[in-house]
């Protein structure tokens, strides 16, 4: 059964729905702020944070931490390797639902 | 974004990897021994039961303890609830994943 094996393969990182959800965010926007992910995701800023933080360890995405004006302002971006792993989280999922 | 959402609506208790490949199996086959699961998984003993259990309280499954001549033997199968709730689960996958 070659999809179980697929499955067990899954990116655990990309797969945990919350980042799941953060990482469709920023693979279709190009910068987005954490405020804008707070909304979008529903989720507290302290689980927001700490999510990032995971796919920032991945180097999944980068952290912008700047100003804009005197309003703290933190930056989100996809980096070329979390594109490259979305893509393939994507293309798993997809074998995997195929075999039905 | 409305894929996000539906993200957040996953049925957790199945999309978790294992849990995902102990379904799989189970809606393909009529039934499954305890041997057979822990060898097409590749989980150890002690997560295998685990996780087996989570999916007989959500009433996904039924697990049957029997003999086979003297040898005990651990049989599961899937409920009517069990199959809806995974198709469901990979009918909200498969709209995600039209997102891209």
């Amino acid at each position: 059964m070659s999809e179980v094996n697929d499955i067990a393969g899954l990116d655990r990182l990309i797969h945990e729905p919350a980042r799941l959800a953060i990482m469709s965010i920023l693979y279709a926007a190009e910068k987005a702020d954490f405020l804008f992910l707070l909304r979008e995701t529903g989720l507290t800023k302290g689980n927001l944070s700490t999510h990032l933080s995971k796919l920032e360890e991945a180097g999944y995405i980068e952290i912008e931490k700047g100003y804009v004006g005197k309003l703290p302002q933190t930056l989100c971006r996809m980096t070329d390797n979390g594109r490259q792993a979305f893509d393939d989280y994507r293309r798993q999922l997809k074998d995997f639902l195929n075999n039905f």
